[in-house]
Parts: structure tokens; C-alpha cells; sequence
């Protein structure tokens, strides 16, 4: 699965800061920590404080040093953290006296593929941790540290147990004559499946409202030309921008389009390019509006006060209409202009100019965000997670048919499907690929 | 000297790593501990893996936490490190918390002011870690890795020992017959005053040939107008720039002007605005020259090999000459034309041309900044310990003349100054607010 090499990286961020940690893990890494402080009595989880020389015998720092023995560390394998003084020079030269003493810089991920293969953390705990570096808000915080703690892992062991409780019996009554079974089995079984479907779904559903927790919930503006979208773009891209300008490490893009709203971090989805459309011809029809509403979970959609409810607001009335399982919110623009927009035309819209005060939009968006993450439903975070789910979702419909009709070798067949998708969650034995893909995307020292 | 709040901040680098610490240090941390983690059976240095909670009772994250019991910490006081996963979020939830339990945010250095007030730590140690979390190169970090082992430490006293001798014994001569000294005492004590300047002397020069070692070394560039010094500026400041942009943290001026020329960091001094003379006539004259050289700790001074040396190029020379104690590289440029500059004007120079090859010129820096950091004398690292090592060199000689000619209560004036001055490196009793500015330019979390 991997190679045995010790080995090292930064795990702390790239910058100034009052203190670095350097991590080596692996077979040698005690040694190499003995090599490099020149101490060689480490009680396994005690810090110690030492000096850290080069090869030269010059010292390079004064460090607390920790030890953690195998298999009681992350990775499963001897660890060693060098808690130095921060900054990056101290960091690299504890790094380059490790490579002299034979470890290797560490790949993204490797650490946390290596607590993987060593049964330390299955994949749910893998992905949590992933993700909870990069998270922007506390909300995403607590909804992945419930993951961290197993909730995930816990969710999939009882429906992989329901499903091999019902494999078994379904085996049984296959193999031998159905007078050794419970009489009401298959109505226990029916029962679990219903339970399980519902289980799954709710998952689902939870996982889909708060996919936007994490990274973000899209939030959209719609309407026709000249309606106040590049304006209303302006402000909420400089709505509390401070905040989210503070993370460093995210990317000057992200920076750009993501603004906090209450406790919620939305990204403004610039679909129709607004706000490179300050001197071209507006083109955006309603097929990009569609487009706009499917990918966003929150709209705003605009109409313009001062002039008349034309063909074209109509036909966005009528999008909204058909779509009413969508966040849409509908705002009259330009209020403090003379109205000439026929109200009778729109129900529960808000009317304000985007010119003066936004903040009845706001706390309307954020009301919306705030009802999609209430709840105390269990949600998947990952694409991964999502698409397992699904496939596990999808096979148990299967079941059902053939479960009815008493075609159990196809029962069986769907069941076995379903344990594997489900199973695969926590711990895929036979894709490599999808392993390298996944820890590829960790972050270094990880 | 401070107050006694429980303080808190984050202790890593801002930024995406997959661990960052938060360090509370104060008679409540391990209180504010017990109610994050839940857990209450701390022993010192030991670390304890535990999940943490906010104030609703939800897991915020799984973390490694060391306590370090009073006095055996860095500040001297409890301290409490949590080593939580990496990213923003999380850090600021933690410190939130202990916020809420009654901690407040420390100010930049106040860790180390503690430190220092607890007597953990003396000033030269303080300023080394200052420093050193700062530093770009390895030979910046071994340099202060000195200072924070407590080579100048030592240093003051021996010196402070000397002087304290010193006063003793000329207090004895003033206060009582001389019968009961040693006959040579005075001999003794004119010995020790000139080891001492040849000491404080040694010291001072090896600092200032040293001070580039530790925010780079200035490099600047002279020359006629179209002698090439705009092409040989954007040569330099490309030359493994990489290595330097990879900082993260540094201001983007000083990224642009530091290049590393072998294991040193270069700051390449604009004094002239050649960058930015492209379309503007460049009027530098030899004042400007005088005070470049002045700045500088390596000029190279350039001469056109296609023109004829003119009187300004003369100028150029006799400035060189008049500055022989400083590093000065003569090149003669644009070597691929034909010749027309008479060398016999020229003596010890580099011929070649800015736009072929600079690897000449490069090695000459590296040869001259390598004999400048060379040798085993101990360097100061901050102007204050420069000022005070001068304050203490200019008492000492002015102690000479009274202590010839037998004045001996100016002699143990002078000798109570220069014991000030000394002191005053390590532990200066008597002013909070240079303590207060000193530590004040510390990082937070420090």
C-alpha cells in the first residue's frame, strides 16, 4: 500500500507564527530525533525540551520534543514532533537534517493515508479532518467534528448490520427449509428495509440543504437588464468582506466571492458574468436563468419598481412559479424611485433600493440559510459520501421487488450491492485509485 | 509589571497546516482546560488526546493538550498548549471559548514578557527568539540559535564580573588604606580594562560585518548613467528568487528586494531608483554615490568597456579608493563590444557583460559575504545590544585617564556607567517602556 520510508514535513501553516511543528513518522523516526537532539531517553507522549543540532553540531533551535510510540500515534507508527520556534528557516533546517538522517518529504495526505492502512482512522475520519483544516466558519466546524467523532462510521455499522442480519436469514431460507426461521421474518426484513430507506433519504436530503455548510452556499442573482444586479453583486461582495479577507492560504478568487452572512459563509455565484458586464449588451436569456436557479441554493431574483412589468419579468415570474421548491427570494428594486412596476403581478416580494440598504435582503438569506442548517440530522460531507449513499439508496429500491415476490437470490444480489456501497464509506478495500485520488487532495504535514 | 489575566492566543502561523496550537498561559489555564476538554486529571509534559467542547456541549474538534505546570513553562506561569487540527476555524473556536471562561487575548510578546518578568528568560534570549521565528537563512538561525543558548548571556557576565572586581577593589582604596591590597592590584585591574575594550571592540566589529546575516545583507549598484545598472538590478533581483518567494508572511516590498546569493539573504539597497529611471534622465552624482557606499555592506560599481573613461568614471574611482575599508566590486560591463574604456585606469576588476553572464560577479558576493560571516566571534543581534556594548566600550575608555593618573572615584564612575550599560543587555531593571516598545514588536502568540 505504501512504501516503509520514514517520513517528514512542516505541520504547521507556511508563515510567521510563534511556533512550527515538524512531524516525522515512520520506523526511524526515533532515531532520527535521537541523531538530531542528541537526547535518547524519550518517555513515549512526554515533552521534552532540548536542544536541536545540525550535522555539524551547531544548534539550530531550542525545541519540546514528543514522542509517540507505535501503534499509539496518528499514523499508527513511531511518531516524533519537533515543536520549534516558528517561522520557516528553523522548520526547513529540522526538515533537511531529517532527510540526512534517510526519511523523505512526506507526500499531501501521507500521514493520514498511513493512519488509514494502519486501521487509526477510517475513511469518514479521514475526510473530516480534510475538510476541517480548510473550514471558514464555526457552523462547518461542528458540523465536521461530528463526523471526526464517528457519527458517520456509527450510521453506516447499524446498516451494515441491518443488511447482513437480513443477508443471513435470506441465506438461510435459500439453503435450508424456511421451518427454522422465525415465522414473521420477512416482515422484519420489510420493516428494516422501510427503516433504512427512510434513514437514507433524510440523509440525503440533510446532506444536500447544508451542502453549502462547508464551502459554502451559493447564492444567485437573477433579472432582467439594467434591473440593479451589478449593484446589489457590489454589495454584498463588500457585506462583513473583512472577515472572510482575513483567511489566509484560501485563494484570491475564493477570497472575491465569498462574504459571511451570520454564521453562514456564502459564495456569490457569478453565473452571467455581471460584473465583467458593465459596457457589454446584457445577453442573458432565461435559459440561463435555469441554469442560475439549479445550481444556487439561494436566488435573488430582481424586478425593476420604476418600469412596467414587462414580457421578460413575466416569463422570471413564471420560472419562480416552477420552481417553488427553490430558495428564491423576490425583490422589488429601486423602491425610491416613482413605481410604475404593477404590483398585482408578484406575491411575497421585498421592496427596497439596492442603492440605499440591503438589509432586509440580508436577513432574509440568512434567515432561508439558517432553516438549512437547523436540525439535528446526521449530513454526509463529501461528494464520495453523497454518491455512496445514493448507490446504497438505489440498490435497497431494488430489493424491494424481488423481497415482495419472493425472488430471493435477486433480494440477495441487491442486498449484497447495497453492503458493499454502504460498507465502502468507511473502509473501500479494492480501489487503490480512488485512495491516491483522495489523500492526493490532503494538505502537506497532514 | 503586567496584570494578572489569564491570556490566550494562537501560537502557529496563520494559514492552511494541518495543526495549529492554541497556547493559554495563566493561574486559570488549566481550569479553562478542564471545562474545553471535560477532563480533569492533567499531569504536566504529558500529552492527552481529548475531543473538545464549546459551552453548548458540542465537539469542536479532537485535540492533543500538554500542560505545563508552573514554573516549568515558557512564560514560568501554568501554561495550557492545545494542539488542535490546522486552518482558522477551529483555533479561533478554541479561543473563543477561553475567552468565555474568563481568558483575554494576549498582546503581541506578552507570552515572552511573562517570561522575562518570571526570569525564564533575559532579554538576549527574548530578542532570539524574536529573531529567530523572523529569519530567512540557515546562517541567520545558527547565529541566534547562539545567542539563544546564552552565549551573550555569558558574555555580560564575565564582563560584569570583571567591573564588579573592579569596583570592589577601587572602593576598598578609596574607603581604606591601600596597605591591605595587593600590591598589583592596580596593574591587575589595567590589564582586565584592556581586555575588556578588546573584547567590546571585537564584538562590535564582528556585529556590523555580521549585521546582513540576519534581515539580508545590502547590496548596491554605481555607476554612470546606461552604464547597465538597471539590467544587472533585474539580473540580481532574478537570481534564485524562488527560494525567497516561497515565504509566506514577508511584505511584498521586501520579497522584491531579497534575493539569496549562496546560503545569504541580499537586500538589494535602490538607493539610486534605478527600477524606475527607465524613461526618466538619471541624475546620480557622487553625493549619492558617497552615501550609497556608505549604506551598503557590498557595492559594485560599474564602468561601460565600449566607452572611453570619461571624468565621471574617474570620479567613480577615487571614491573607491578613498572607501578601500569597504567591499567594493569594480566590473567592467558590456564586454561583448569592442573595447574602448583604457584598463590602465582600472585595477583588480571583473570584465563581463550584465546581459551574458553575472555568475562572476555573484561569486565574488558570495566570496566576500562568506569572509564576512566567517569566524567563531560571538555577534549582537539587535541595536539596542549594539548600543549598549558602545555605551558600555565608550565608559570603559574614558576610565582610563582617572585610573592612571589615580583619580579613583572618577575611575569607579566610569565603572558604574559601563556596569549599567552591560547589565542593561540582559536585564534592565529601571525602564518599563523601553521593555514595553522591545517586546511590543514581538509576533503574537510569543
Amino acid at each position: 500500500m505504501f512504501d516503509d520510508a520514514t517520513i517528514v514535513a512542516i505541520a504547521t501553516a507556511n508563515g510567521i507564527g510563534s511556533i512550527s511543528i515538524v512531524r516525522i513518522s515512520g520506523v526511524n523516526a526515533l532515531e532520527i530525533a535521537t541523531k538530531i537532539s542528541k537526547k535518547n531517553n524519550f518517555t513515549p507522549r512526554l515533552a521534552t525540551l532540548s536542544y536541536l543540532y545540525d550535522s555539524n553540531n551547531e544548534i539550530i533551535d531550542e525545541a519540546l520534543i514528543l514522542y509517540f510510540k507505535a501503534p499509539f500515534s496518528f499514523t499508527g507508527e513511531d511518531v516524533v514532533e519537533f515543536q520549534c520556534h516558528g517561522g520557516i528557516a528553523i522548520a526547513n533546517m529540522i526538515i533537511d537534517e531529517a532527510l540526512k538522517y534517510g526519511a523523505r518529504i512526506a507526500n499531501p495526505g501521507e500521514f493520514s493515508k498511513r493512519a488509514f492502512f494502519n486501521n487509526k482512522i477510517d475513511l469518514t475520519k479521514a475526510e473530516a479532518i480534510s475538510k476541517i483544516i480548510e473550514a471558514r466558519s464555526a457552523d462547518a466546524v461542528k458540523l465536521l467534528a461530528r463526523q471526526l467523532k464517528g457519527e458517520l462510521t456509527s450510521f453506516v455499522n447499524e446498516i451494515r448490520e441491518d443488511l447482513l442480519f437480513m443477508l443471513a436469514y435470506t441465506e438461510v431460507s435459500i439453503d435450508y427449509a424456511e421451518e427454522d426461521l422465525p415465522s414473521d421474518i420477512f416482515e422484519q426484513i420489510k420493516n428494516k428495509i422501510e427503516k433504512i430507506k427512510i434513514k437514507l433519504s433524510n440523509t440525503l436530503d440533510a446532506s444536500k440543504r447544508r451542502e453549502g455548510m462547508i464551502e459554502g452556499f451559493k447564492v444567485a442573482i437573477i433579472g432582467k437588464p439594467n434591473v440593479g444586479k451589478s449593484s446589489l453583486l457590489n454589495k454584498l461582495l463588500n457585506y462583513d468582506r473583512a472577515i472572510i479577507s482575513d483567511i489566509a492560504g484560501t485563494t484570491r478568487d475564493t477570497i472575491e466571492e465569498s462574504v459571511k452572512i451570520g454564521t453562514h459563509i456564502i459564495k456569490i455565484v457569478d453565473t452571467a458574468g455581471i460584473r465583467n458586464a458593465s459596457d457589454v449588451i446584457e445577453k442573458i436569456g432565461i435559459e440561463k436563468s435555469i441554469q442560475t436557479i439549479n445550481e444556487a441554493d439561494v436566488v435573488i431574483a430582481l424586478f425593476d419598481n420604476s418600469k412596467i412589468c414587462d414580457d421578460e419579468d413575466r416569463k422570471i415570474l413564471e420560472l419562480i412559479d416552477e420552481n417553488s421548491n427553490k430558495e428564491i427570494i423576490k425583490i422589488l428594486n429601486k423602491s425610491d424611485l416613482e413605481n410604475r412596476f404593477d404590483k398585482s403581478n408578484i406575491t411575497d416580494f421585498i421592496e427596497l433600493s439596492t442603492k440605499e440598504d440591503i438589509n432586509p435582503l440580508i436577513k432574509k438569506v440568512e434567515q432561508i440559510l439558517d432553516s438549512n442548517t437547523f436540525g439535528d440530522e446526521m449530513s454526509l460531507i463529501s461528494k464520495r459520501q453523497v454518491s455512496s449513499v445514493e448507490k446504497t439508496l438505489y440498490n435497497i429500491n431494488l430489493s424491494v421487488q424481488p423481497l415482495n415476490s419472493g425472488e430471493l437470490e435477486f433480494f440477495a444480489h441487491f442486498i449484497t450491492e447495497a453492503l458493499e456501497s454502504i460498507s465502502s464509506i468507511t473502509r473501500p478495500y479494492e480501489n487503490d485509485e480512488m485512495l491516491d485520488v483522495m489523500f492526493g487532495e490532503f494538505c502537506l504535514g497532514k
